[in-house]
């Protein structure tokens, strides 16, 4: 089987027509070959939303709070509502065609399709996961990078689409090269008012004594499905989990920090803007052991 | 001839191998096929370039103001340096490709291509321009949106990209969405600091009496093409023409003002958050013949 896989839908939401009427619902195609248009609204305006779901021993990790933040995505940029049952099954059915991996992912892709065509342009592609174990075990360096928005920026001004996982991405990739420039590896967003936001796609989470909190999600950042699996374990353990509102500075006087994300899962942060912090390396390895052993 | 034509280039950037070593420059394709990969960043990521370039009679405008500018986004986002000998006989392949039109335009993309490659994907799609004689004539109808920056942010955080002409337009298209919902047909962006910045994918221009002015380039805002040849058609009407910091109000205070871009040219503005204001119909008809009749 091939090292990776690409499952093209043939009607990505119930509320539009398929694109070939009577035909299959997905079709396995070659990863190689082009699929996608050049008028496709996708890649000429980044208009289209996506997610990208881990796989665990062959399981799909949180992948109906996925499919759910995908269609809250789709409802942010006014595109058709995802059919999640036939989501579902391509995501399904494109891990499944790749060599078993122990860890590996999907990523899938919701496009607005072709200006006035009215048909999303829906894929689901399949591979083994980078390596992150090195990320996971030794921490990873981050800089402090302006996002340029106010925290409310959310409620403010919704058609800046804070929040919502687009296609839009030049700006997550321009700071993990201004990240690299600095000598470091991500980012952590903070708002032009001064509040810890998220990683580049990523969340933020620091822990005080026996508290966890991450940054409240009604600030322009996206929820995130690991952090929320993370917060369900941390609190099995006794832990308290808490939202708020971070000032820049807390990073520094946590007595833990991670960002945490699908398939990489939690990244320890061991250094920022160049000052060395602390590392819990017992509690990130057993959220990382709990993280990639998830069988849903 | 077709209406539309798209012609892929073997190698948009002489820093970068070719795609098909020994091939020819470029290739005229299908614009019903699909020509670009699932994994293409331009499409996973929004991370790419691109330009419009009008045609008038067959004769591409600004070309060489349009070439620089995608230099200057390139360079923005660390691509690779397009090679602009290429992509003008490619710009011009594209039109002479179509049947023809007294308005046409070729639209320029250029991504960073599959991750880890290194070649950059490059296509210019040719179509006759829609008809804006209404837009021209009439006027159009805007509302004020915040782009939640400062209007010094490209200055601050140059990750942001502001400035830059990316295919992470998602918010682009949001705010027109908006505009619509507000019965409007374009927006005027606002700085979260309360200066007029620009349209979606236009310029704005003010006149007060015997001066045009435009926002001032230094505030994230793009270096436009049409702005640049109507500020030269201007002064040779006599007029003065002004780069400066525009205060919201300004635009109401305005004796005429304009979104100003390629294909769609200069399109008076009749409305702004629902409030009728003056339009100067003669100054309009002259400066849009000057810029449909420019033959460079």
């Amino acid at each position: 089987m091939p090292k990776s896989a690409v499952v093209l839908l043939n009607r990505p939401s119930l509320e539009a027509p398929p694109h070939v009427e009577g035909a299959a619902e997905f079709e396995l195609l070659d990863v190689d070959a082009p699929h996608v248009r050049v008028l496709d609204l996708g890649v000429t305006r980044g208009d289209g939303v996506f997610e990208t779901i881990s796989f665990g021993a062959g399981h799909p990790q949180a992948l109906a709070a996925h499919l759910a933040r995908l269609a809250k995505s789709a409802r942010a940029l006014d595109l058709p509502e995802p059919d999640a049952d036939a989501w579902e099954r391509a995501v399904l059915a494109a891990a499944s065609a790749i060599d078993p991996a122990p860890e590996a992912y999907v990523k899938t892709v919701m496009t607005r399709g072709l200006e006035g065509d009215g048909r999303p342009t829906g894929w689901a592609y399949a591979s083994a996961a980078p390596d992150h174990s090195r990320a996971r075990s030794e921490g990873i360096r981050v800089v402090l990078l302006d996002r340029g928005y106010r925290h409310d920026v959310a409620k403010t001004s919704p058609w800046l689409l804070a929040g919502s996982k687009t296609l839009s991405y030049a700006v997550n990739r321009a700071v993990l090269r201004e990240a690299a420039r600095r000598d470091a590896d991500d980012v952590v967003f903070v708002s032009s008012d001064g509040y810890l936001l998220e990683g580049s796609t990523s969340n933020l989470l620091l822990r005080f004594g026996d508290t966890l909190v991450t940054p409240g999600l009604d600030q322009g950042i996206l929820a995130g499905t690991t952090q929320g699996d993370l917060f369900a374990f941390a609190r099995s353990q006794g832990l308290e989990t808490e939202y708020a509102r971070l000032e820049t500075r807390k990073l520094a006087e946590a007595d833990a920090a991670w960002l945490v994300s699908s398939v990489r899962h939690a990244a320890p942060i061991r250094r920022v803007d160049g000052v060395d912090r602390a590392v819990d390396t017992d509690f990130t390895a057993a959220v990382n052991s709990h993280l990639i052993g998830r069988t849903s």
